[in-house]
């Protein structure tokens, strides 16, 4: 299918999302497995990875261990070279590449030299964990509104948003990267006015087989994210939507840990 | 692999994603191949209908063609009868069916009857109408923030929804279904501070041969959309984020139209 081939001069951003390889899209699939070389995040799972061709040239551009984001300019400096190379180039990144992909940065950078970023698009963290869970992130009528933000901890105490706009139990709020900051978050949240008792999940590496969901509360967020809750990454779903079917199955674990530490406190 | 497995009295409920087949992923496309019916929305791609084997029952039960949503009840019961009897059920829905597809009101009418639902994702609207106007949906510091809302007609002049809350130009609002009323929401918005040259695009028919993307400011919203845009799904993207690079190529056209319209008005 010609949408899919390399064209010199472009590189392909391609959306690797949650980390099960059978939640690649199959255009993602197709990209990675005729890719040259393969620039990845550190979110992009091994599932995925597995699946380049032999001989292709796989390069690890994460920023997990211990290296900065001014390399932001060094991963565009290697996009660039193979680009101009004539590679088949594909930058995979965890998740949708535009939803907190900084996919932009990448794309204002090669654009500057003449390279154009087309885009695959992937499963989001909070598609991925909602499936997981069992839940829908809207619900007609009420939960109508759904808002994703992320909470890097590097961002100060107020995550630069506005609280009062997101304080609103009848809309869905999917915090990506939240649960070192949870218990603040919360904190921030009931402030503006969301109560306690809203609905809320925890859903860490979702998709992959270690997979953890635990049911919670807003007011207990905290408490359940520091001692329930493992070391993968992990999506925070707040709202009256966040609250799976019975029929779920054991996935879904409720955190009557937390509520005891609580009722004790 | 074990996951995909139909288990006697599940029903998957499946994200068809925008259109495109090459957009769906390897598990939706698996299940929709092992699947003895299907049932699916109005706004499932032929091409992802047409990868369904020879002898697979496909059922329409969209609600578009003059069909009221009271027909709710009845899909339910389809769904319903057809786990009952065994069969391999396959819900597919446009989309991610956990964003705007009403999937908690199937899931709960099936889990009263012990029938389990299960989700497979699919590459949302959004993230379709990113990828291919090339642009991300959030941007590092600025546009932190992503909001969906879903704009239907029916839901009167205000679509339930805080205003004031969403008119952020450093945020980026994704609205589903909402060319229909473009024109009252950009009003909406800019009376509730968004100032009337935030950046807009409207993606129709995301992912579709027929895809139609046109970029535009809030205030010329309404123009555009009545003037411009042909009678597909759209999806509109509106924030500072919603500028596209200019390496882009052909497939983005400047509502210069209606720009012109404008200043003769």
């Amino acid at each position: 299918m010609a949408e899919d081939m390399f064209v010199p001069g472009d590189v392909w951003l391609v959306g690797a999302g949650p980390g099960d390889p059978d939640l690649l899209t199959r255009r993602a699939e197709r990209l990675i497995r005729a890719a040259t070389v393969i620039f990845h995040d550190a979110l992009v799972g091994h599932g995925v990875l597995a699946l380049a061709e032999p001989g292709t040239r796989v390069v690890s551009v994460g920023k997990r261990s211990g290296r900065h984001s001014k390399d932001q300019a060094s991963i565009n400096a290697l996009l660039l070279e193979a680009a101009l190379a004539g590679e088949q180039v594909v930058r995979l990144k965890g998740g949708d590449p535009s939803i907190f992909g900084r996919s932009s940065e990448e794309r204002d950078a090669l654009a500057a030299h003449g390279i154009r970023i087309r885009i695959c698009p992937g499963i989001t963290a909070a598609s991925a964990a909602a499936a997981s869970a069992g839940i829908s992130l809207t619900v007609r009528r009420h939960s109508r509104r759904l808002t994703f933000i992320t909470a890097h901890a590097s961002e100060g105490d107020d995550f630069g948003v506005n609280w009062s706009s997101l304080a609103d139990p009848n809309a869905t709020l999917a915090v990506y990267m939240g649960k070192a900051v949870a218990g603040k978050l919360a904190t921030r949240l009931q402030r503006a006015g969301m109560p306690g008792d809203t609905p809320t999940i925890i859903v860490e590496s979702a998709s992959l087989p270690e997979e953890r969901i635990v049911e919670t509360r807003l007011d207990r967020l905290g408490a359940t994210a520091r001692l329930v809750m493992g070391n993968g990454p992990a999506l925070l779903l707040i709202g009256s939507a966040a609250v799976p079917s019975r029929s779920c199955g054991p996935k879904i674990s409720m955190s009557n840990f937390t509520t005891d530490l609580i009722s004790t406190a």
